[in-house]
């Protein structure tokens, strides 16, 4: 059996880092978030340390809803599919996962974008699979409202079926391209997809050959019952917000149950929890950058963010009282994850104030800081109890964090063996151990 | 007034040129034309040249209705905005033309690519905007029939509107990222776009800083009424199939009136007609090289591609009578221009057979052949009596007849001061003396 290594994908929330305001940090990059240069050197350090992937989030619209943002705090970045196309050009190992949303575009397109990028890639692209669920990004798309959380999920798994028919429309030995005969392609191994679902009615074949991994590399990262079915039906990784290693047992033992009910191998799904890495010299200076950090975040900013993720606006109550009644998870359209988290806080009887701390400046990952050992020690431990397979590393700031995590903790980490020291050939597929997905053409 | 060059851009129709069977052409490349490495090459062998752009066509289908589909020809290839972008990474001056459907994506799915290529690109990215006339490209968009001609055309044209819009929605100065007061951006910089017409319905703002450019070059090629008037309305750049000098002269003409009518000045137009350069040593090779790409079509393959343009099977029609009675050009919902040129050539008294020997080896563009004398002493009159503003160079074979041209014709070109020898500073917008888009939110 091959090694099996701690997986690590370096995760860009904002260009300048997980923390909301990180554009605002001494350090941040400034308009140069928006321009090719800034992500190729990060992109490079990363490779340059033999990182397994690099990652993009996305939304799809400018949240505007409350009275920060834009003024302090606005998502606006470059969309990732042209970006990671552009990083295939100036990397040849890492690999490149892309949120896309499932809600809000052509089966046919997507699909097309993300083989294309297969190809160009040599095989080291990757899909995160999100249903979009903010109001400001369904009136992007002819909507007045979010569409109904399960019904987002129907789609969602309606479209992967799809994306994956269109990837194997084209068999691997379609392609002759045989000059003396003139034939270009053996029509039997080209076959129309016929899909006639629920949401989507396409034909294909799709107009480019096989991606060269069979399927780009699937990731899910909704912890509700829907995001979950819907990672062990299709994903190869899972991205999970867990706060203990005890967090991390368990929610490993759900995901092999439900990968059985599908008749998936454990081994078929990793799951790598977000943390927030911060190397440092020593605690004084941990402790000053997270002060430094906190310090970066308008008070508005943190009630803001705590009203998007509770679905109601929450800036005309008092900060230092209780959060008030919230929604019911059961009929909630938006993240329902994230509504869950702020209920887990009221119940530990927060404040608003408090609440509003927390989540806009460490989110809801646990924060791994210290010195490279201690960083290693810690990412080891999650490791050996089968707590996590890898990591997203949601670095605070970047290119700080970004750039001190490729320079001393994963030499460290190569030390102990626990990740590669150099890529070796074949996909990033192979580089996982996930198998090339079988053809479901040829299998017939 | 700066100097007017020719504008130059290379076309991929397929990726080993505009010959339908140039994939079989003796020094076509194999299946690496799935790959970053080919396009590489040549595109910086063309920024060696100072070449203006290149350009990508694109169709959102398989061809597959007639015989010889798929067997001899099929046009797979990787996505344009993807390749694009890869290329972006891989050169810094060159412009990046691509073919992208207005029939079926999401406008600020599509707005935000082009944005985000435009900002990867550092203003280099240009919109050739086609309506997709295939019953193939339909049917992978949940339909069974090609949208209707005129339909498209409006579809088309909201379309634009709406994308220019959404890239004015965050004006110039709109990006602040003052650390000091954590002031992000401008809010009344930053506008909803709230679009609401008779095919589209978005919001906005984009999510996206305003391109460097203001907007990207548009582009349009249809030929048809409708076609002429959506590009006298918004385009920068018109691509043409003319004959003659003669027809040049007519084209220009009758745009400038078109243009005049929505207020536009001729010099916001350039037309630059398509053609096929075969540079060659003498007469000889000339004909020679012209004789092995018409061995290289199978009879079937012209058949087929005469059946696709005009909308009906022919494959049944003895090879060497007349063409058939053909559909009315106005109820037509293919692409017009194709059916009236069929319809010249049968009027000519053409037989099929002949008929497809044209399409299929030279398209309807004209051959521009010789050394590079001969053939820049063609381009120069072209330009100096004003039938052109430059070529689109459809390349028979690539990369022969790609790499002779720049490395023969361009100096010739740059001897006689008609194209430029170095890029210099700006965009892509400043070097073609096309005007950085006045923001339509700013003005108010
Ligand atoms: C590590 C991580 C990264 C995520 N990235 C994105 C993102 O980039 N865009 C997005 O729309 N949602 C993102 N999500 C949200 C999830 O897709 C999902 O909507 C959320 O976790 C709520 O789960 P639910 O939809 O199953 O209720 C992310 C979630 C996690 C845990
Ligand atoms: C030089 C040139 C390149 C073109 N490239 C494409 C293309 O890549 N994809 C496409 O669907 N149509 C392409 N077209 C077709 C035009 O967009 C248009 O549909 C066609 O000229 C018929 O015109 P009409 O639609 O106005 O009737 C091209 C046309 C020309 C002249």
């Amino acid at each position: 059996m091959k090694e099996q290594y701690l997986m690590l994908t370096a995760f860009f929330f904002n260009p300048q880092g997980d923390n909301r305001m990180s554009w605002r940090y001494p350090s941040a990059a400034g308009k140069e978030i928006y321009s090719l240069d800034y992500y190729k050197k990060l992109a490079q350090a990363a490779e340059g340390a033999c990182l397994d992937a690099i990652f993009l989030a996305d939304h799809v619209g400018i949240w505007d809803s409350y009275p920060s943002n834009i003024t302090h705090y606005a998502n606006s970045r470059l969309e990732p599919i042209t970006l990671l196309s552009a990083l295939s050009a100036v990397t040849s190992k890492i690999g490149l996962l892309s949120t896309i949303s499932a809600s809000f575009s052509e089966p046919y397109n997507l699909a097309r974008a993300l083989a294309s990028l297969d190809h160009l890639s040599n095989g080291r692209s990757g899909w995160n699979v999100v249903t979009s669920g903010m109001k400001e990004e369904a009136m992007n798309y002819g909507r007045d409202e979010t569409i109904e959380h399960a019904n987002r999920y129907q789609r969602a798994e309606e479209y992967i079926r799809l994306a994956k028919s269109l990837w194997d429309s084209w068999e691997d030995e379609a392609l002759v391209m045989d000059k003396a005969s003139g034939i270009f392609a053996n029509k039997d191994l080209v076959h129309h997809v016929d899909h006639n679902g629920d949401f989507f009615k396409v034909r294909g074949p799709l107009n480019v050959p096989r991606p060269v991994q069979g399927h780009p590399i699937i990731i899910q990262a909704g912890g509700s019952e829907d995001g979950r079915n819907l990672a062990a039906k299709h994903a190869d990784l899972n991205f999970a917000l867990l706060r203990s290693i005890k967090e991390g047992i368990l929610y490993r033992e759900d995901f092999d149950r439900r990968l059985a009910k599908f008749g998936r191998e454990p081994s078929s799904l990793k799951i790598l929890p977000g943390i927030l890495p911060i190397v440092t010299d020593s605690k004084d200076e941990l402790a000053e950058k997270q002060a430094l950090l906190e310090n970066l975040v308008p008070e508005q900013v943190g009630i803001d963010l705590v009203s998007s993720w509770v679905g109601m606006d929450l800036s005309g109550y008092p900060l230092d009282g209780p959060i008030p009644e919230l929604p019911e998870e059961t009929n909630f359209n938006g993240q329902r994850t994230n509504l869950v988290k702020i209920k887990q806080y009221k119940s530990e009887g927060l404040t608003l104030k408090e609440v509003a701390r927390i989540v806009s400046s460490a989110g809801s990952a646990p924060t791994v800081g210290g010195n490279a050992k201690e960083i290693a020690d810690q990412l080891e431990e999650w490791f050996k109890v089968r707590a996590a397979d890898g990591f997203a590393l949601m670095f605070p700031t970047i290119p700080e964090d970004w750039m001190r995590f490729m320079k001393e903790v994963m030499p460290e980490l190569q030390r102990r063996g626990l990740v590669r020291k150099e890529y070796g050939p074949g996909t990033l597929r192979d580089r996982l151990n996930l198998p090339r997905p079988v053809n479901q053409f040829a299998a017939k």
